[in-house]
């Protein structure tokens, strides 16, 4: 059985016809990859750091959770977009979602920085002092103003905590190999570094000390996470993807053809409630490689069978506007059964003692059915087990394929030009230095 | 000080046009509902439940809640779509995110029965075993999948660790009066039950025993929820929503409008995390009320600035097919100042003493005009003091102007018929009676 199935019988013959005309290209913009010939391919890092980098990072981990001399109950994590949510990923697609720290010696992580609300800050504050915190800071540079604004305010509360002697034994810094803010500051304050690899973006870091660090911290196997996706990196490169018929590449041609063919929405739907931040990391992947100059289906999560009591009946029958793909694990590894009840209905007799996953599967397939025949073009992914291993392929399984899919639709997959307009109008608007006049501006414009 | 402000200011020409034109429109949908005239009528009685029915179940609750005889830290709310995302708005919106029973007598509430999930389910148990629960369950019958999954369950769990005598003390059970199975199974247990009325529908029901009960159960004042909500009606129907132009209608003449004119997404967005649940909230209710025969935009939830850095790529260079509502509450009510921080670059200066919800504000605004300049119709919809008050307006506000704009869109904004499709094709696939040759059929398709 392949690591990733890829099933597309219920596309639309109009998706599948014009998906199918795109398997040349797919397979030139895997080989823009694997030659590192492609627009932004001083970004490739990620593609073979698992196989390149991945032993150094993994002995650099071991060393350092080794020299720790200090006990923790929490994993703070302090970062913004690709800092934070490959490593939210993976901690709550692999974690319990009530008691994180239930057995298996895994540490619970909590993800701050990530707004700029107070009270976020403040609640946050109130917890840590029921435990006894590490703190992970991940940023480029330091100067993302959530990240510095998050990162001061914690840092703050540890040394009054733990004074400034110990406090350099509880925070660890993940950060450029030689210049910023962050690098200085713990040259300065004797805090142990990791480096943001020069070579890797944000929302492609997980696979590097960005997102393996804080995984680590919490206990999850990082060696396995990288051996899934090295697997799977391998198993698309060789033989240049199968000719164009890896899943990997397929569905970078069912996506992009899906966009041409008008489509504005790609719903991903999953059956696990803890997939959600493996999709909200997939919803960055997505938007932020492909969203540009007009291009790219927009992402959106839809957690069934919740939210098909929420969004499915405009699902089935609002606007002919998206596609959707049902993403699943396929070993959940849960023997539960549905519970004998007295005083039900005779409409319960069918479902008493039968595996509650073999229901949640029929309802993703019975759920694909019906969208694809109220005319939703439907793809179906599914994944081997959910742990690290599974995952990791995961993981990779996503990056390249939307390596492909952006290269096919022209754009440059590793920048984000836009994402700079909100963030000047702010630094106006707050008065940084060398921005009076458009704050001035601004002003203006919004007090008319 | 209005109890809702919209500034409509960064908004197309085009919409603004379109949606001027249409404000005889949203009176007229506006007098279909204080008439009772509209497109399923029967399902309004959510409108003047607050002043109607208001009085009569803040007394049946408070009268339950004191012949209660046992001590609870945890409220375990079973059920699907409107039957616990009302609840769960109000809950994550009011509740501390770390330490929910953190002060002020406030008992957390967990979320049972919305997926079919196996881990869930077995996680929620772990959990319970450390806790000292009761349980609500909420369905109009009881039948439906979800719920009568995760209920048997559950029940069974709670008779095993309370013995089935002393069980009834602590589940109870909000379903229709008078028929239905879980009305009768609560009959022969002696369970107290509250009821699901019969003119109100899932999506509109967070102001009945629907939304109310759990949310008092742990402990916060539904009072001052109707309150908020019933002040909300009445500024909206005195003077016919003042000819149009109540933020209420007006919100309605925008959405209808934009979405006449071709966009297919209506961004959430948002810059508290505690907003979440409600917008999920909203989403079900716009997607369920609007999403038929071809009508509607897809909603979506922003959680910004984290998603700033993940769509807003998007948002601000993809396909021009979004607006963007931008929802907040005017009065968050933290002192929290910018920490000073040593060793920070200059470009920190600026930040340091300011206070993190200023901003926190100032970035939703310097967003709202970086997407408006970028082609996206921009709204921004602000609400009172984020508390019980202030979301209990929200709640009837997002309630009144999707039965507004639904009408204006000419649909039924009470119904949900295409949400069948999928639940008969679970039936077939999982072999309930009378639907075998159904689900023969699906497997066929299935396997091809």
């Amino acid at each position: 059985m392949r690591s990733v199935d890829l099933s597309t019988d219920f596309l639309s013959d109009e998706v599948s016809r014009l998906s199918d005309s795109l398997k040349d290209a797919s397979v030139e913009a895997l080989s823009g990859i694997t030659n590192r010939t492609c627009k932004g391919s001083e970004w490739l890092g990620w593609y073979d750091y698992p196989k390149r980098s991945g032993e150094g990072l993994l002995k650099k981990i071991e060393s350092y959770k080794k020299s720790m001399n200090i006990e923790y109950d929490v994993v703070v994590v302090i970062g913004i977009g690709g800092s934070y949510l490959g490593a939210q990923a993976v901690t709550d697609a692999l974690s319990h979602q009530y008691l994180p720290d239930l057995g298996g010696g895994i540490t619970r992580a909590v993800y701050v920085g990530n707004s700029l609300s107070a009270n976020a800050l403040t609640e946050v504050q109130q917890f840590l002092d029921t435990k006894n915190p590490i703190v992970n800071v991940i940023s480029k540079t330091g100067e993302t103003t959530e990240t510095a604004i998050a990162f001061a305010f914690i840092e703050n509360y540890m040394k009054e905590r733990y004074g400034a002697n110990d406090v350099a034994q509880r925070i660890v810094v993940t950060t450029d190999a030689e210049s910023g803010m962050l690098r200085s500051l713990s040259e300065d304050r004797g805090y142990k570094t990791f480096d943001v690899p020069r070579d890797i973006g944000g929302r492609f870091s997980v696979l590097s000390a960005v997102g393996l660090l804080p995984i680590s911290l919490c206990g999850f196997n990082a060696r396995e996470i990288l051996g899934g996706a090295d697997a799977l990196f391998a198993s698309v490169s060789s033989k240049n993807g199968d000719g164009g018929d890896h899943p990997c590449l397929k569905y970078a041609q069912c996506r992009v053809a899906s966009f041409k063919l008008g489509y504005k929405i790609e719903l991903l739907a999953y059956s696990e409630p803890k997939l959600r931040s493996l999709i909200n990391w997939c919803q960055q992947l997505f938007a932020e490689s492909e969203g540009k100059s007009g291009n790219g289906m927009f992402p959106v999560g839809a957690s069934y069978s919740a939210d098909l009591h929420s969004i499915g009946q405009m699902v089935q029958d609002g606007p002919r506007t998206m596609i959707e793909t049902f993403l699943s694990f396929r070993c959940l590894d849960s023997e539960l059964k549905v519970t004998e009840a007295d005083g039900y209905s005779s409409n319960y007799e069918h479902l008493a003692n039968v595996l509650v996953e073999d229901i949640n599967r029929n309802a993703m397939l019975a759920t694909k059915v019906a969208h694809a025949d109220g005319g939703v073009p439907c793809l179906e992914l599914s994944f081997e087990a959910l742990n690290e291993r599974g995952v990791g392929g995961a993981l990779a399984f996503f990056e390249l394929s939307c390596g492909v899919s952006a290269a096919m639709l022209g754009v440059n997959p590793y920048d984000q030009p836009a994402v700079e307009s909100y963030k000047r109008n702010l630094f106006g608007l707050l008065g940084r230095k060398g921005f009076e006049s458009l704050g001035e501006n601004l002003r203006n414009r919004l007090s008319r």
